[in-house]
C-alpha cells in the first residue's frame, strides 16, 4: 500500500503536503516522512507512526522546513518493521536524491548487492532505498535529466512501483513513475501535484492526469511533462473530479465505521437504481451487452478479502438462479494457479479501490486468456474500472473505515443486478419474474433499514461477549458465504481470532475447539436448512458453546437452545446475505469499541492494498 | 457418529459387548451404556465418559448383569449434552423396551410432542428416546413381533438411524434396522451380533452380513432374519472379514497417531504398488475404464475434514496436469446447494471411514444426476466404496488415531494416479512422460522417509511455541491446500486456533490479528512462487510474528528472516503437499503431546462422521 504525494509551485509546501497525507492515510499508517528542499539544503524528516508523530517530529527538530517544492509518503510496512529508519523518504547516494516508493521492488536483493560493491551504505532494510541508490548511481556525474535516469533506473526494477525522486539538481522539479501502482497528476495554477489518489489533491484542484503504466513525469510549477518508456513525450488527457468531499465526513458518527454502517441502504438504493428501468435490469452503457451474457459458459468471480466474500454470496446467487457454473477466486491464488480460462467464459472482478493488485492481475490474465472482464469497482476512472470490458459501479461513495461495510453491500447488490440480468437474457425466468425481481431489489434497502433495527441489542450482545478470546460463525450455503465476512469483519478490527465455517463442516476436527463459554454465531436465512443448521448448533451446545442465531422473521425452528437470536425482516431468499450480514458488522463494530480498538483504522491494516 | 453393539448367544454377554465398544471408541467416546437381560429383568447402567467409566460404574452399581444377550452403545453427543440421562441405551414405556441409535431423528420434536400426549416421560434430551417410547407405544396391547413393530415406528422416522432394540416379550432377541448409518450382523455359531463395524465382532467371527439402508433384522443365537421394508424376507450374501488386526496395535509408539505418522511411507507404497504395471497406471478391475476418463467435461471432488483438504490438493494437480476444469466441494455444502451436475461431469468422493454421511448423501446426489463417481476410500465394502461407479482403495489400513495422517496420505496418492491416467487417455502427457511421472510416484515413499527424519527438530519447535493461542499457516497454491490440513491437525488435538490463510489473502483483514510473538508457518514449496511467499513473510516479520518455514532443499528465497527452517527432500513439484504434510503431522502431534492433550481421541471429535 502506502501513500505519495508531492508539490511543487510558489507557496509553502509543507502544510500542503502534510494535509495530501493526512487523506492518504487510509493507505497506510505505519510511519511517514517528508523530504523537501530548504535553505539548508535537501531535508528529510520522518518517523515511525501516524501523520499528527511526524508533524510533532517536525515541530521538535525546530528547523526551517519553509519550501516550494518537497515529497511525503505515509507507509503500510512490507520490506522491514515500521521504524524511523525503514520510513520514507529514503535519501540516494551523498543525501542528493530522496526518493518515495509505493510497492514492492522484487529483485531489491541483488541490487543492493551490486550497489554495496559500488560502495552504497544502506540505512534501511527497506527495498525503496535500493531504488534511491540506484538513481544516485546512475545519475553521478551524468548531465542527463532526472527524467532521463529514473527512465532507466527503472527498467532495471522488477515488481511494482509508484515513484516520487527530487534531487539537487532542480529544486522546483519533482519525477514521477509507475507500474502496478497508481500515481495522479494534480493540475494546478503555477503549481502541480503527484499523489497515490485524488484525495489527496482535491484542496488544490479539481483537474488531474492519470500516470500510465511504464510512463515517466517530469512534474514542475509551471508545466507537466508524461513520457513512455522509449523517452517518447506522450500526450495525455486532463480530467475533472467531480465529487463532494464532505460526504467522506463522520457527520456526527463515533466512527467512520458506524456512519458507513447506517449508510448501506442509501450506497444500495445508489447501485441499484440506476440500473433498474422499466422494471427491468438495464446495462446498455456499460459493455454488458445482452449478446455477451447469453453466451457465458463459465464465470469466474474474482476478489480479495471483502469483496473475495461478496464474490462468494454471488457465486451462490448466480448458481441458483442462472445455472452457471460458477467459482469465487482469491486473486493471489488465482493469478498464479495458471487457471482454465475459456473463450466463453466471464470473469467478474471486484474492488472498492479498484485498485488492488492482485485483482487487477488476475483480471489482465482472464482478459489475455480471453474471457469478458466485468469490473464491480467504487471508485470511478480507477485502475481496474478502465481496464475491464465493462464496468458496473458500485456507489457507496468514499469509504473512509479501512473495515469495508457499505462498499460491501453495494457489491453484493451488483451482483444480484448481474444475476438477475444474465437469468433474463438466457430466458431461464419471464418478464414477469424480472419484474418481481426487480421490484424485491427496490425493497432491499428499506429491509436493511429494519434490520438496522437492531443495533441496540447488537451493542447489548457485543458487551457481553467482548472478552472472548475466539468466536466461531457458522451456517450453510449462503449464509456460509455471509459468515466469512462476519468473521472478517470481526477479526480485522477487534484482533479476537474469529472463523466462520461452513456449518455442516465443523465437526470434522475443528469442534474440538469448543468449550464452555465459547461464542458461536449461527446464522440461518434459508428456511430449507433451518433443520440441519439447528442440529449442528446442538452439537456446538452440547459441547458448552453459547449460540447467538441470527435468523428470519419465519424461522420456525428450535431455538430454545440459543442464548440470543436476531430475527430479520422477510426478503427473498436469495438476497438474504445483504440482511445477516448487517448485526455482524454492527457486533463487530461495538464489541472493538468495548475492547478499545481504532475501529477506522485497525492495527497492520490499510484500506486499498496495491501490493501483492 | 456412536457406535452400537448387541450380543445374543450362549456365554456371559456382558464382556462381549464391552470388548466390542472399546473397538468403536473411535466413534464417540461421550459416553457408554449397555441394557441386558438380567435375573432381574432388563436392565440398563450408563455413564458419561469413556467406555472404562462405564465398566467402573457397573462394578460400582454392584447388580449382577450376567446375561446372554444385550445390547451396547458408545456417545457422540448431536442432541444433548454428554451427560448420564442423555446416555444411551434409552428405555421405553416403562422400561420394557431398550433402543440403542447412531444417527439423527430430524422429526423427533413432533413425535415427542404427540408422544408426551399419550402420557409418555421423558428422561432425556436425546432423539433416541423418542423411538424408544415410539416402539413402546406401536408394541403395546398387540401380539405382533418386535421386528414388524419397529418396522412399523422407523416408518414414522425422517433422519438417519441404526438401531438395536430388545424387548422383555423375547430375551433372546435383538431387533436392528438401518437407514444412512452403518450396521453389520456378525454370525457366528450359536451366537450373533450386530455392530456399526466389523471391528466389534472381528474377535467373536469373521462372517458378517451387510444391512442395507430400510432393512430390518431379527437376530437370536441360532438365526438371523432380515426383512425389506415391506416385510418380506431377504436373501443377504454372507462376507467373510481377512483383516489382520494385530495392525491396530500401537506397536511400540506412545500414541497411534505417531504410530500412523511413521507408517506413511508404507501406506503410499500400498496405495500406489498394485496401481502401477510396466510404468503405467494401471485401473482394470475397478470401474475406471479409459472411456469414462477421456471424455470428463467438469470433475467434482468432494469430502469433509481431511479428505476435503486432500480433494484440494487434487484439484490443484489435476487442473495443472489434465487442463480439466475442477472444484474441491465441503460435503454437507455440495449436497444441499443444488449443484450443477453434468452428464459428462465425473464425481471423486473421499472418505477414509466410506461411511461419511455428508460424503455418501452428496455422491448419491451426483450419481442421480448422471455423474461418474469414482471413491477413494479406506475401508473395504463401506457403503460408500460399494455405491461408487468406481472405486480406488487407499490401503493405509485400520487408523485409529482421530486425527487422520495416513489415511490422508494416501488419499493424495490415490489422487496423483487418477490425475496420471487422466492426462494419459487424452493425450497430455506421452508415455515418456506417464513413465517419469510413474517413476516419481513410486519414489514418493522414500521421499517421505527422509522427510520424517524432521522429526527431533519438530519436536524442538513444537516446545518452543506450544503455549501459543493462535497459530497461522500460509501457503500459496498447493502450499496453501496442505497448509489447510496443517492447520487442521493441529486444531483437532491442541485445541489451538490456528487458521490456514493464502499467502497474498492475509494481508486483507486477518493481518490485524498478527503482534509480537505470534507464531506463523510458511510453506513454500513451489519455485516459482518462493518470492511472492517470502514477500509475504516480510509483512508478518515486519509485524512482530516468529516464523517456521517449510520449504525445499532447493530454496533460492530470503530466509534471513524466519527463525527456523525446515527444508524437504527434492520430489515432483506437484508431489510436494505429501512432503510438506510431514513436519506438520509431527509439529501437531508435539505440540499436543506437550500440552497434555489426549492425541489419539481428542475431545469432541469422533472417527467416522456419520451423521450431518
Amino acid at each position: 500500500m502506502c501513500g505519495i504525494v508531492g508539490f511543487t509551485g510558489r507557496e509553502n509546501a509543507l502544510p500542503i503536503l502534510i494535509k495530501g497525507l493526512y487523506s492518504l492515510e487510509y493507505r497506510g499508517y505505519d510511519s511517514a516522512g517528508i523530504a523537501a528542499f530548504t535553505k539548508e539544503g535537501l531535508r528529510v524528516v520522518k518517523t515511525r507512526g501516524r501523520i499528527a508523530n511526524l508533524e510533532e517530529k517536525i515541530r521538535e527538530v525546530g528547523c526551517d522546513m519553509k519550501c516550494t517544492c518537497g515529497i511525503g509518503h505515509t507507509r503500510w510496512a512490507t520490506h522491514g518493521e515500521p521504524s524511523d529508519r525503514n520510513s520514507h523518504p529514503h535519501l540516494g547516494g551523498k543525501g542528493k536524491v530522496a526518493v518515495v516508493h509505493n510497492g514492492i521492488i522484487e529483485n531489491y536483493k541483488e541490487l543492493r548487492e551490486r550497489l554495496e560493491a559500488h560502495g552504497y551504505e544502506f540505512k534501511s532494510e527497506t527495498d525503496t532505498e535500493t531504488v534511491a541508490h540506484l538513481v544516485d548511481y546512475l545519475h553521478t556525474g551524468k548531465q542527463e535529466d532526472l527524467a532521463k535516469t529514473v527512465l532507466a533506473a527503472v527498467q532495471r526494477l522488477r515488481g511494482s512501483y509508484a515513484l516520487g525522486v527530487v534531487s539537487m539538481d532542480n529544486t522546483q522539479e519533482i519525477v514521477a513513475a509507475r507500474r502496478g501502482n497508481p500515481l495522479v497528476i494534480g493540475i494546478g495554477e503555477g503549481e502541480n501535484m503527484i499523489a497515490s489518489d485524488i484525495t489527496a489533491i482535491i484542496s488544490r484542484t479539481r483537474k488531474f492526469i492519470i500516470l500510465d503504466d511504464n510512463e515517466v513525469a517530469i512534474v514542475r510549477p509551471d508545466e507537466v511533462i508524461v513520457m513512455n518508456e522509449f523517452g517518447d513525450k506522450v500526450e495525455k488527457e486532463v480530467q475533472t473530479v467531480n465529487w463532494d468531499m464532505s460526504a467522506a465526513e463522520k457527520g456526527g458518527y463515533q466512527h467512520f465505521m458506524l456512519k458507513e454502517i447506517m449508510e448501506q441502504p442509501k450506497a444500495v438504493t445508489d447501485t441499484v437504481t440506476p440500473r433498474i428501468k422499466n422494471n427491468a435490469v438495464c446495462f446498455e452503457d456499460n459493455g454488458l451487452t445482452d449478446e455477451r451474457l447469453r453466451d457465458i459458459e463459465n464465470i469466474h468471480i474474482i476478489g480479495c478479502g471483502s469483496a473475495l466474500h461478496a464474490g462468494m454470496v454471488g457465486k451462490r446467487v448466480i448458481e441458483a438462479m442462472c445455472r452457471i457454473r460458477c467459482s469465487a477466486e482469491v486473486a493471489s491464488e488465482f493469478r498464479y494457479e495458471n487457471p482454465i480460462i475459456g473463450k466463453k467464459d466471464m470473469c467478474i472482478v471486484i474492488s472498492q479501490s479498484g485498485e488492488t493488485a492482485d485483482t487487477l492481475a488476475a483480471m489482465r490474465l482472464a482478459k489475455q486468456a480471453g474471457a469478458f472482464t466485468i469490473a464491480i469497482v467504487n471508485v470511478v476512472s480507477s485502475t481496474i474500472a478502465r481496464e475491464a470490458d465493462g464496468v458496473l459501479y458500485t456507489w457507496a461513495g468514499p469509504e473512509i473505515a479501512v473495515a469495508t461495510t457499505k462498499a460491501y453491500s453495494a457489491q453484493l447488490a451488483a451482483l444480484y443486478l448481474i444475476s438477475v440480468k444474465i437469468a433474463r437474457v438466457r430466458g431461464l425466468i419471464s418478464i414477469g419474474d424480472e419484474r418481481a425481481l426487480c421490484a424485491e431489489l427496490q425493497r432491499l434497502p428499506e429491509c436493511i433499514t429494519e434490520a438496522l433495527k437492531c443495533q441496540p441489542d447488537m451493542q447489548r450482545i457485543a458487551t457481553l461477549y467482548a472478552n472472548r478470546p475466539s468466536v466461531f460463525f457458522l451456517g450453510r450455503g449462503l449464509d456460509y458465504a455471509a459468515a466469512l465476512e462476519a468473521s472478517l469483519k470481526l477479526k480485522e478490527i477487534s484482533y479476537i481470532h474469529s472463523e466462520a465455517y461452513a456449518a455442516g463442516e465443523l465437526k470434522h476436527g475443528t469442534i474440538s475447539l469448543i468449550e464452555d463459554g465459547t461464542l458461536v454465531v449461527a446464522l440461518a436465512t434459508q428456511p430449507a436448512l433451518f433443520e440441519k443448521t439447528v442440529s449442528n448448533i446442538r452439537e456446538v451446545v452440547a459441547r458448552g458453546a453459547s449460540v447467538v442465531l441470527v435468523t428470519t422473521d419465519d424461522f420456525t425452528g428450535d431455538e430454545s437452545v440459543c442464548q440470543h437470536i436476531i430475527r430479520l425482516p422477510k426478503c427473498l431468499y436469495e438476497f438474504s446475505a445483504s440482511l445477516s450480514i448487517i448485526p455482524m458488522q454492527l457486533f463487530a463494530y461495538y464489541v472493538a469499541v468495548e475492547r478499545n480498538c481504532d475501529v477506522d483504522k485497525p492495527r497492520n491494516l490499510a484500506k486499498s492494498v496495491t501490493v501483492e
